[in-house]
């Protein structure tokens, strides 16, 4: 049954694209594949309409009608009901968003590392101009994080987001963790797959997923947090000692995203490797995918589970997105009132309690585990396990504590490092399990 | 800051509340302790008005002003602006929740068992007179499924979704699975912790699952499923020799909720214990959590998962649509266009395509492989591994088939019943991996 055969049945709307790299095809091919069922469940057709493009000689893996190099145009042009933009970076896409939402057209990005620095600002201009700005891609590719967030749990109360959202670190510790390949064989193996860029600083680094951990924080805690908010440490020294020594503890290796809030309402935001034990929902989620759990009051623990990038599963995120947006345009509805969130009030990182996984090397004589015990006393620090092995010139110590106050914890570090019988720290991991809230 | 204190501000919204149970005093409890996080969020408070209840004079968990035991009184009552139904059953909630859509106003409810009989009709009866009927919690309690497949999977293309949609069989298969109890000690356990009713019918034999499975069905593929039309087996014939023989090669038994629909448009939708891979994410969902995975053409794999049950994680979701449809009252948009979904085309059972684990006892002599692999050849279903042990007097046969259609499978069994080597088909289960599709 054509939509349009149907008696008073609305004009379709237009989307203007800005944008047609590899998530802006998906978009072009999920629009025009699932033409149909979209327009049945909306009782109207979402068609393509003007696509910016830098150049436009190159080939394409879709064919679009309307392709122009003048971005500013797309916005402008008076059939464009909706702005997609798919081309990523902070300039031009700034500028050109400011533009449409200036103009009160609604916007969809992908755009995460926008919308981590600037997502405040860009939704308060939305709502002034009475109009919407809509970014379930931008965290966790077709994963739906953002609207279960911002909808699902709004009458909930979130404590904490654990995020596994980069894939290509998530991949490449699978490998570490199931291949017992070390860190630059399994980097070199997800850059030979595509999963990895050919500079992997963003991914490897943790600044990808923190530009992701602000976005969760914001949505999650009605603040702004940006990217620069979040503390990071990436996966590069992670070795296959610790892997397999984690695995012997009931552990896998991941790099995690958490967000937190206080109850004095202050936010915790980081991204770091962390042990997550074996039986954790998080500990299932292998290769490239990505994952969010969710700890709020009431619901308890929730977990959303997907592919966290690639073309069509973005697509699928951005065309929901313009699918939602075309019902509010439909039924002409008045955007939600408010300015958006406040700053927010950032805990300062050494405020976290987190259980920690202390790797030492020691030396093989009486008195060292007391020693080393005693430290841990002094600075409050409680610890749950030990494991000790080795012979005489190669012993080790490896300790997990209760959660404890991030600072008392780098301060007992210090202090191992100043002992005599405390050869090195060899390794230093946080543990995520239910005991470190 | 209060809101109430801003310029500007709308009247307060206010909920009538149809049963104060379990489900309802978790929804009063929320909307109390989040009333301001609430209020911040939608830009008005949400206020519990009158709540109808079966005697006035019960203990509550929750303290309520205004107690009626006549439930018609609080849909008609002018005030009240949303009215939210967590009284359960088919009568008298239909009517009521029939009443108040006819009057214009809004309905929440948690009910599966009416929306997935009636939901169709009720959600005809909404868009008629300009209202909206939300259920996020009468499936798989606080998870949000039923806003992610409406809305962010709006532009996607759904092919499939498995759900461990029963906490209770999910919980008695991990006891099974994880400490060896059999099914009438799990059971026994699990009614001991509230996890089953007395009567565990409905749960045991997938009716419960059922209902989740038709109202899923509806909404991934917009049509009208009801739980009828959901084939079911449950899970009382599941033995330790089963979950044994699953483990070793490499599976965990679950009770599944599948529906799929095929090229033609045609649905199937079916519950019964299956096989699961131990690496699939839903082989990880232990204890009583649900879970959803949904397969679909943009997006690829997505997982939901949470707790299926409740009073908190249920009232979240219920809470969570109430704020949803607050939003659409202040913003006085109309509903979508449309009337619901078509009447679905169900495909029959038997064209189900399945991989099947079976086991046979058989007689300890040459040519009895030969013999069973011949009917599975003749039927068209094709072997993908086999493992045979025993002694003279109690050999048995495992077949693990590649995918195969049903009634082919059906017609194998048979034949082997006939079979003067086969003593007896001991297990018949299904197995989920990407290679049933």
């Amino acid at each position: 049954m054509s939509v349009s055969d149907q008696p008073n049945s609305p004009r379709p709307l237009t989307v203007g694209l800005l944008g047609c790299g590899i998530v802006g095809s998906g978009v072009v091919q999920l629009l025009r594949d699932n033409a149909e069922d979209i327009a049945a469940r909306l009782g109207a057709s979402i068609t393509v309409g003007p696509v910016a493009v830098r150049t436009s000689s190159r080939d394409r893996p879709v064919a679009v009608d309307r392709l122009t190099t003048d971005a500013q145009e797309v916005v402008d042009d008076p059939d464009v009901d909706i702005v997609c933009e798919v081309m990523g970076g902070i300039e031009p896409a700034r500028s050109l968003i400011a533009s449409a939402l200036e103009q009160g057209k609604p916007v969809v990005t992908a755009n995460k590392e926008l919308i981590s620095t600037l997502g405040g600002q860009l939704t308060e201009l939305a709502v002034a101009n009475g109009t919407r700005l809509d970014y379930e891609a931008a965290v966790a590719g077709g994963i739906p994080i953002i609207r279960p967030l911002r909808v699902s749990l709004a009458g909930d109360r979130v404590r904490r987001v654990l995020g596994i959202l980069n894939g290509t670190t998530n991949y490449i510790l699978t490998k570490m963790t199931e291949e017992g390949m070390d860190f630059g064989t399994a980097l070199g193996e997800a850059q030979r797959l595509g999963y990895a860029e050919r500079d992997p600083t963003a991914d490897v680094e943790g600044f990808d997923a923190a530009q992701k951990a602000a976005i969760i924080a914001s949505l999650a805690f009605d603040q702004r947090v940006v990217a620069g908010d979040v503390y990071r440490e990436g996966i590069t020294a992670i070795t296959d000692t610790d892997i397999d020594l984690a695995r012997r503890m009931g552990y896998v290796i991941k790099l995690l995203a958490i967000v937190e809030q206080r109850d004095d309402g202050a936010v915790g935001a980081r991204v770091h490797p962390a042990m997550v034990p074996v039986h954790h929902p998080l500990a299932s989620v292998r290769e490239s995918f990505n994952a969010a759990f969710v700890e709020a009051d009431g619901v308890g623990e929730l977990m959303f589970y997907g592919p966290g990038a690639g073309s069509l599963p973005t697509a699928s995120a951005v065309v929901g997105d313009l699918v939602a947006v075309s019902r509010t345009l439909l039924s002409e509805a008045t955007p939600p009132r408010g300015s958006g969130p406040p700053q927010a009030v950032m805990a300062p990182f050494d405020d976290a309690v987190v259980q920690f996984s202390i790797r030492l090397a020691v030396a093989d004589q009486p008195g060292v585990l007391a020693a080393v015990a005693g430290l841990f006393g002094e600075h409050e620090v409680s610890i749950k396990s030990v494991l000790q092995e080795g012979s005489a010139d190669h012993a080790q110590l490896l300790l997990i504590t209760h959660a404890a106050r991030e600072r008392n914890v780098q301060a007992t570090l210090g202090a191992l490092r100043e002992l005599e019988v405390v050869r090195g720290v060899d390794s230093v991991i946080r543990v995520e399990s239910s005991d470190s809230g």
